[in-house]
């Protein structure tokens, strides 16, 4: 049974992922671990940008990389990049495997982990809240969305997404985060989802005094439940 | 050109390789970082056990590894586990593309960098010590190597790699460690070789007083290198 990663997008998320994968798997010698193939394609055009109209659609480079994983031997595919999600539909018909939703596992965990909590801060990229991933999944499950507004989303979330993407997990890019944080927790948020793989390498476990999800740990928890319930092959 | 990692030995190690090849990438975006495909088979059998004649030769689990990095385009393929290297001179025949060789790379750093240094300490798995790997390397540069006494390196180096492999990155193993440093550096050694690819995630870049050298840095600084020296596929 092989985890098949569907990563590069970006890069640093992808190792995040994968060690957020081992962390989630019981095992106390390298054989108990799991088989993992990981197809890092940076070359992906950027999703962000084609969910708002200003790039190539991303769909043929994801085909690509999930058929790649299933010759691999990919039992299973996860994708550590909520924007990718938004096209994940189309590739999902191209392959036989199953390929999870990190979108719908992480609002699984904020029911069972935050039954009182009513209203959710959302931080990802631009195009995922344009794309309305996480605000039709947590609106089906009875909670409010609250979004930073068009300057905070433009200035500080990308930003801080940006500076990840170029390798700098400094203070800066965190400083920016945090100020998008604050203006969601005074709109009356009761929590925040790292909807974006690059956050969780900067926010942790709480931000503006509100508890962060972190979608790339509930992914990578999903991934190993459903690898060990799928036997592995002869 | 993608890079190839033959990984799983252990999977916290290919981790921290995969890592260190985005640190030693130049790229300010994702679309500028290298495509990389990872081949994490944890089962491969335990290469410390079969150079001490108590286990399976992981040879034909390191072939099907390779072979499928190799369909999968990789264009050269980094193996970031020391112990391994006793095995690859088989593997490098049964695959057209290169394989590199950590433990050449690891003693040109040190020749480099250190060109004072006249005798190393070796921290490495049992196999790795007996097999001779860096000794052989390390004499044939004109270098002395100090590896540590049967106890030592029975229990505070096999205990610290132990540790980090069932995901224990703790005060326990980086203790171990250190106290195997000390008999080294004691023991006239002027640099440390990190070198069991479990070490460098508990060593910084001291150690007893003395510098360490990590060889999973110097692969991946070399794997990078080797990448961009290499014209993309058409």
């Amino acid at each position: 049974m092989s985890i098949g990663i569907l990563g590069g997008m970006g890069p640093l998320a992808t190792v995040d992922f994968y060690r957020k994968v081992i962390d989630a798997t019981p095992a106390g010698i390298d054989q108990e671990h799991l088989p993992v193939v990981v197809w890092a394609d940076p070359t992906v055009p950027d999703r962000s940008a084609a969910l708002s109209g200003r790039g190539p659609d991303p769909t043929p480079w994801l085909v690509r990389g999930a058929h790649r994983l299933e010759a691999m031997g990919a039992r299973l595919i996860a994708t550590p990049c909520n924007t990718a999600h938004a096209f994940l539909d189309e590739v999902r018909t191209s392959v036989r495997v199953p390929m999870l939703d990190m979108i719908a596992e992480t609002v699984a965990e904020i029911r069972s982990d935050h039954p009182d909590v009513v209203s959710v801060g959302l931080l990802a990229t631009t195009g995922t809240v344009r794309a309305g991933l996480y605000q039709r999944a947590l609106e089906a499950a009875g909670l409010r969305v609250v979004v930073p507004g068009g300057l905070t989303q433009g200035e500080a979330v990308t930003g801080a997404i940006r500076r990840v993407k170029a390798g700098d997990l400094g203070a800066a890019g965190a400083c920016l985060i945090e100020r998008a944080s604050e203006e969601l927790a005074a709109r009356g948020a009761g929590l925040l989802v790292a909807g974006c793989t690059e956050l969780p390498l900067l926010l942790g476990e709480r931000s503006a005094g509100l508890p962060v999800v972190d979608p790339t740990a509930a992914l990578a928890r999903a991934t190993v439940r459903e690898a060990l319930a799928r036997p592995a092959p002869v």
